[in-house]
């Protein structure tokens, strides 16, 4: 017998959050394991989001912060107080925790895969519907526009009051989610469409034209094509089917992202990833829906969109395969739902079955 | 026989501009005579658009925009060239003509009906469809934020470029449209809805919420409620019912508008008014559609859009039986559209006769 020294296991932070966040990633967690074994990952728990707030005052401390820029991954429930909620201030948690993490770890592909399962409740009428599979994904970028956090106000709180918000894009970050856009197609239908509204937004729709350019020339099997964002609206209610890969900005894809999840099935189905490609930190995987308030506690989230978050948290870790299970447990999974209610654990359980077996 | 000295007839500017602009403006004209009589008002041609442009390099000379501020209103087709086209640099034209009157004349009242027509083909499935009826209107801000121009590239055309949009937002420009709002909302079904991103734009969403806040104390009978933007993109095509008057910045105004037109069968059938409610400068009234170069020159577009629009026209000019007229002539064809393809024309001719008959 030889002494063996087991290899470091993979680490995992787990970031519960607020309303039905911890609900979520616990069946995330569940679905994960039975993926990838029990043991492949070590877990470990962060207790961050409203209650901690209230109870410590402390949002992200700068110790845990560092801590996490040492884990091989996040998962994310969801962080933030209902809206109109006076508890806690509006979007403190949202940018004291959820942003400051995408910021932190430069999360600048922000991926948010959306296709219509068959079977799926959609809001598209059944001739929309029929046109063919909608399937694509959009590249939302993660780490400037307007959510960089530049701006502020003059006279705040008086009649005279001007506040000003700043969308600040950058070469280097327009190119990097350009191009992994365009990675991506190559894996994909090999299209790209490019959203903004350089009609309006002259500089930063100019600079995100130019780079477009010079990538897609760089991809002569990519098609590519643009659209303003508001045309896009029109487009992914009446032809979703048109879409293969979207590459946008960081607001626009936050808006793009959320009908595009109604359109296939609701925000219950809908994952997410925050990607740092480099791997200089570690990326964080997320459910595109929020922390629900008022359905928390009750047992009676959906899980899905955290478990299907799982594969991509697989997949960029390199276990291709496992993703994959958990990607056909959970087609299989929706295509038959019935109406018959199920509960957030009943739902875990059934896929966490279906990729064991 | 006594001298009789005429009043002066009201002058209504028309612009038909690019693509098929001319075509449908001149079908909302048709109906206009129809519902006010042949000469009651005096109409003023402006051959303004791309193909002056081209000729002369002119998009709005001063002399032509003092003279419009002296027109009783300005009927707009439609400006610009395809997106991508070559032709004509992307956004000159909306810049220059479009955004420029909206600002020039102050139009802070971007109203934007969308009310889905019985018998309409929408893409929304059956389900949604039989939730109720879908009739709510916009009240985006027209004046401010992102599209006040305010913003710059460093380093333009290099791999250091950054390039900047600045969101401009005024305690007047708000107080004056949340008004607005709220007055639409007392003629309706008394309920406001204030679409904003506060948890991210802090400043600006901070600025729109307390000022949205001190005006609905002073309308106890209207409901109000507030959305973000990307789950207003959920309820538009969940729940689209929920809406009564939806009030908002500029850039979520023009995205969620052409969201709510495509819901409600189409931009084919959207119409819009920039309004300047104190009557200081003309108000301008245009279909939401752009200019459609496509399909431009050939008879084919739909001009409904356009005439709706006329209704918004006479209605703020002082004859609401006059509106309505048109408003219900529009209903019944609308209602009774099956698939037979009818030219632009056929459709003008069509509604004026109702409104005539
Ligand atoms: C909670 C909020 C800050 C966040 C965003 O705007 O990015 C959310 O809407 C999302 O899409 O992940
Ligand atoms: C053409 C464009 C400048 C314009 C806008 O963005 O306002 C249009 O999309 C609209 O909604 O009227």
């Amino acid at each position: 017998m030889t002494d063996t020294v087991a290899a470091p296991r993979p680490t995992i932070a787990v970031i519960g959050g607020d309303g039905i966040g911890p609900e979520v990633v616990a069946e995330g967690v569940k679905v994960l394991k039975a993926a990838a074994g029990a043991d492949a990952f070590e877990y470990v728990a962060y207790d961050l989001g409203a209650e901690r707030w209230q109870r410590t005052g402390e949002v992200l401390p700068d110790s845990v912060l560092a801590e996490l820029a040492g884990v091989d991954a996040i998962i994310l429930g969801a962080v933030g107080a209902a809206p109109g909620s006076t508890a806690i201030p509006s979007g403190l948690l949202e940018r004291g925790l959820l942003l400051k993490l995408r910021f932190a770890f430069d999360h600048y592909v922000n991926l948010r895969p959306s296709k219509l399962y068959p079977g799926v409740v959609t809001p598209l009428s059944d001739a929309v519907v029929a046109r063919g599979p909608i399937d694509f994904t959009v590249v939302r970028e993660g780490t400037e526009g307007l959510y960089a956090g530049v701006g502020g106000s003059l006279a705040r709180g008086t009649s005279a009051e001007v506040a000003n918000e700043v969308s600040v894009n950058t070469a280097r970050g327009v190119e990097r989610v350009v191009r992994d856009a365009f990675e991506r197609a190559m894996r994909r239908r090999k299209k790209v469409t490019l959203v903004h509204k350089h009609n309006v937004l002259v500089n930063a729709g100019g600079l995100w034209n130019r780079i477009f350019t010079e990538i897609a020339a760089q991809y002569p099997d990519v098609t590519t094509d643009y659209l303003h964002v508001d045309a896009t609206m029109i487009m992914l209610v009446q032809d979703p089917q048109r879409f293969d890969v979207i590459v946008t900005d960081n607001l626009f894809g936050d808006i793009i992202t959320d009908l595009a999840a109604a359109v296939t099935g609701g925000i219950g189905l809908a994952a997410s990833a925050n990607i740092n490609p480099t791997g200089a930190f570690p990326s964080m995987f997320e459910p595109v829906h929020g922390s629900a308030p008022d359905i928390a506690g009750q047992g009676i989230a959906d899980p899905t969109a955290t478990i299907s978050s799982m594969a991509l948290l697989l997949d960029h870790l390199g276990r291709p395969a496992e993703a994959a299970a958990i990607e056909r447990a959970v087609d299989a999974d929706v295509a038959q739902r019935g109406t018959a209610a199920r509960s957030t654990s009943q739902i875990g359980d059934a896929i966490a079955a279906r990729v064991a077996g």
